[in-house]
């Protein structure tokens, strides 16, 4: 983890430079972080789901802007509230992995409450 | 990045396990990615800014869920369009420096466009 | 609900003479709804909820934008779909009434399934 | 308009009755807003264009309480701020109207500062 241990210091300092962290209340953060992912989504809302695997080159450096703006308000946010976002994706990987047992969601998108 | 390579690996096995590939086209991946943002809203969405930095356990439990859901939608995204999340973190926060200088953005939360 | 009506048929027009039926499937429109939603949230989410109360009038005039955004897309949305906006709304009120009853949640902002 | 002032009146009693005013600082309405968004959008992330167009009667039924959800909230926050809806709706339709001049934007989705 040390890479985002790395991004995590570098957003702490980054934050107390511009005397952010009045504004970087775990509730700002999820705001923030939903806009990021709307114009993450905002880039695909008309493209075919064809044209989305096959992004030109100047579509594909946007998605890098939004993704890392995501995950620069995740790493916030979970240093926020003393989340280790590494653990936290493990335990929910098999949650997910109850949830979704492959004999049963093969090929399906249908959500585990109506499997 | 060893954590987030083996994530990937293992969301790689968990779609295919489940032949999920077709589902995941960087279109669909990117509105899972805002569904989860907003699942993590959703917690906040009545709490005043000091509970949400207060949260009581079960309700941080529940942020943890959400946090690893939009961290493994986002390494997902990333790995079908082959980016590395940590670079393009690494780059926006370059960006997002000069956007921001300290000495302007110092204790605003003013957009940029509008320092 | 006359001015919804117009509203509706505006929107078709408006379409038609731009061709965009082929991009308006009502699981793209979904997007853009959810877009357009964030870019209101967006306004909000350094602000506290005090001053989300009392805007200045360039921060209205953009809310106002976004929220006739909203608008627009959901008659859209509804449109492709069949879907009365205004019944549906009546009978969502009756739903929320049930699931809330005044007497338990006065004042409280716990969600229906903790009530 | 008779209809939005009738739901706008029933949603100041729903929240009188319940004391909830203290809650729906536009800020957190907005917040609202975007998740019941992006429930909607939830229902269309996996399936395909052509199956968003023709929903199964449950799933229709599912679109019809978020389409709902999504109105209610957007009345709510626009009676806070005194916005009138429809007012704002023919005013950005005129705006829409000059960013995508029909000659140019026929047949395409791309954003007008890109047209």
């Amino acid at each position: 983890m040390a890479n985002l241990t790395l991004l995590r210091d570098q957003l702490r300092s980054f934050a107390a430079e511009r005397d952010w962290d009045q504004f970087h209340s775990p509730k700002n953060l999820s705001a923030a972080l939903a806009v990021e992912a709307a114009e993450l989504l905002e880039i695909f809302q008309w493209l075919s789901e064809e044209q989305s695997r096959q992004l030109p080159a100047d579509t594909l450096a946007s998605v890098k802007e939004e993704v890392a703006d995501v995950l620069l308000y995740l790493i916030r946010i979970s240093d926020k509230l003393g989340i280790d976002l590494i653990a936290a994706a493990q335990d929910k990987l098999q949650v997910n992995a109850k949830k979704y047992p492959a004999a049963i969601a093969r090929g399906t998108a249908t959500k585990y409450d109506k499997l």
